[in-house]
């Protein structure tokens, strides 16, 4: 059934007459700690669903929290609408907060911070990645429920808890309830706006390839006095293969990885040329200014287009207050490579595990830990829904809408097209300053707030 | 006076009759957590000082802990016999215990294991370094003692509470106490046997420059899927530089670090040759086959005779359970180099630094934090002291002692050279698998009884 403009308004209304109470919510799920990548918080996690089970249950969608050997997963469904059916993903894990002492507050505890610019910080974990960016489309059927009655289309939500910790147990969940969750489009709220007054849908996001090594060289920590010379360091060997996988040039050195990376399309890479992106204030942003990638490609390319390997952690030997002279038996580092459209995660892992075998000294060894992986995924520009998405988050925000690309991995739109079938509209409210994943996290309060207005303008014109 | 054949074999006989109770108060000093380099254990260094005090005043000493601006340094005199004076140096710091997990047992309680071979290993924290050492001296003079009413030189001993943790103090305390501390010659005991046979006196000795490094990159942690690329990953910068200090030859990378270094004279070279070193067999007893260091020298030469650069400790990023896709703003390492003889420590440090500077991006920086630094020293051969203390621990042992170098760095020899104006003889018991700075260090039970015993002739052999 189309929704009627009348309708339209009185949700929009009941979204702002009921701010405050959505922006409580928001802080409740917050003092939640679940960081899933850390075993001792997993009760949290589990917390973490009850709290979306209930809450949904409240507003009348059928919902629970499914078991996975991980953490559980929740689903929820209204599907009493005629009409379209969306499934829509969030994610209610977060990162760990160390080093808590660069916090300026509690990280689970929301601080509001007015801004000179006239913005209000929402400081928290979680505040923009991804409790506050989820809580804007489940606001907003609360809010159409509340104006209306009933929501204009089917609705299906799934959120998960182990996106921030390799999501490996997502995919065979989506597997076993394949049937369950049929629909027409997927959504997924955890992308940024092109800039703050401009809402944008991305179109590109890089895949991922995690991966563990560690290095052990000799059978126990030696004195470096004793030894120094003789025995092998294994943060040394680590080094050097660290240092073994950048060119010069800043482009990655293992062998074949740039073999099925394709060049953008000319129109696409002219259409990011119009965006005016100001490489200086972005880099500036965090406190560089010479960009650290391939040094023929612009910054938004190197981010959004180009693949890339970081160094996520790295430790060996003694790392404490003071010295000591050891030579360790092992060293480890946490590696991951960011996949541009057309690369295989598969590929590129046994090429990096063949990068560093070839250098591991005769009498050491290496083992290695897979973190996850998945192809990058481009979405189909000219579909329906992403014609009238844009519509709407134009007619909200006043400008006209973006179509541009994340540098950042979001699994579940590859998973969600090779398992469900689905393509999938990712159209976030986050910004590139929200600090996600570093201490002080922020959401806008506009982003919260125009973030559930824009799903309520969704939900409208999807039925129309 | 001269001690005669029976003042000696009465010392002897002491050493023999008491080995147990010399061994229970081994047991006793070891359970004293004297990690000197975590703040958290100052209490326990202040502890095992005043142990020591306690210890050699009813032994009638007189001794005290002198306060120092980090652990208290003991001072010990019985300077009543006529002919000449010793001073006897040990530290009672150890070394952390981390990895606990790797210990079999207690690493604060004496563990006694019976071996295969018929030795007896005592197994814990500082069983070796250097408690275990410092005691063999200390119970000689206690039996000997206790055997003939008083000793037969005089005796000065001091004992560090740093000597793990840069002993940094020591000089300055050496300076202000240079009156009282004047004797005709050093000893210190904190060497290795050259075989579980044969005894030995250490004349060479690597000195040591510790140096931490920092590099901050970005202002803050970044997402390495909206980051990477284009900003500069101070991992990848650290192991670019941790890689360009070392030669494809295994030779260390700096530019002059080899310029003060001279060739070992063809009668040591020689001498070295005839100890018929197993250089399988060293680096086999740590799981290793394979020299790391110069191709082009002998292990015994990478060891004891040719300078070092080691990587005792790296950290940057995210390290903890699971993963976590972060540009951290900070990678940091601890970095030590082993010098030898004709090296200036200053003028390594200002090259290591150097280096390090020109390797840092513009947008980048580096900080740098000292962690002590002492020249090489190379004990004179030729002094009666030697001659006559070679003569004792050859009549202990029954085989001839030999004359050897030490890779490792004892900077309180070169400091009693420049600051008393005194040489060193390195007199220890200590073997090379005795696994000081690792889990499960021990020492043989006959190092401490027959070392015990060799002290008590030296002391004879001193007086004659």
């Amino acid at each position: 059934m189309p929704a009627s403009p009348v309708a339209l308004e009185a949700a929009l209304a009941q979204v702002d007459a009921n701010i405050d109470q959505s922006l409580e919510r928001l802080k409740s799920l917050i003092r939640i700690k679940s960081i899933s990548t850390d075993p001792a918080y997993a009760e949290d996690c589990r917390r973490a669903a009850d709290w979306l089970v209930a809450k949904l249950m409240a507003e009348g969608f059928e919902a629970s929290a499914r078991p996975t050997p991980g953490h559980p997963v929740v689903v929820a469904h209204d599907t009493t609408a005629t009409g379209p059916h969306v499934l829509f993903y969030g994610h209610y894990d977060v990162q760990p907060v160390d080093p808590l002492s660069l916090w300026h507050t509690d990280p689970f505890e929301v601080e509001l911070k007015p801004q000179p610019d006239g913005e209000t910080h929402i400081v928290a974990r979680g505040a923009s990645d991804d409790k506050g960016q989820l809580l804007t489309f489940v606001e907003a059927c609360r809010a159409w429920k509340a104006a209306n009655g009933a929501l204009p289309i089917k609705v299906s939500m799934i959120f998960e808890g182990e996106e921030e910790s390799g999501g490996k147990n997502l995919p065979g969940f989506l597997k076993s309830a394949a049937a369950e969750l049929k629909a027409d489009i997927a959504l997924v709220c955890d992308t940024d706006m092109w800039n703050t007054k401009t809402p944008s849908i991305t179109t590109m996001l890089r895949g991922l390839v995690g991966e563990e090594i560690e290095i052990a060289c000799a059978d126990k920590d030696l004195h470096s006095g004793m030894f120094g010379n003789a025995a092998r360091n294994p943060n040394q060997v680590l080094a050097e293969i660290i240092a073994s996988l950048r060119n010069p040039d800043g482009s990655v050195a293992v062998a074949g990885f740039y073999d099925d990376v394709r060049e953008l399309p000319p129109e696409v890479a002219g259409q990011w040329k119009s965006l005016g992106f100001d490489e200086e204030a972005f880099l500036g942003g965090a406190g560089l200014s010479i960009p650290a990638g391939e040094q023929s490609r612009s910054v938004l390319e190197q981010i959004w287009s180009r693949p890339t390997c970081e160094i996520n952690g790295m430790i060996g030997g003694y790392t404490g207050d003071g010295f000591k002279t050891v030579i360790p038996a092992k060293a480890s580092a946490k590696i991951s490579f960011r996949l541009v459209a057309g690369m295989d995660p598969q590929k590129v892992r046994d090429a990096f595990r063949a990068h560093v075998r070839a250098r591991i000294p005769a009498d050491c060894s290496v083992s290695f830990k897979e973190h996850g992986g998945s192809p990058a995924i481009a979405v189909p520009t000219d579909g329906p829904f992403l014609r009238r998405a844009l519509g709407a988050l134009t007619d909200e925000w006043g400008k006209e809408a973006a179509i541009t690309a994340s540098g950042g991995s979001i699994p579940v739109a590859g998973e969600f097209k090779h398992i469900l079938g689905l393509d999938t509209l990712l159209i976030g409210f986050a910004h590139v300053d929200d600090r996600i994943h570093s201490p002080n996290e922020k959401y806008n309060l506009t982003s919260f707030h125009k973030g559930i207005r824009s799903w309520v303008r969704i939900l409208a014109a999807f039925a129309a």
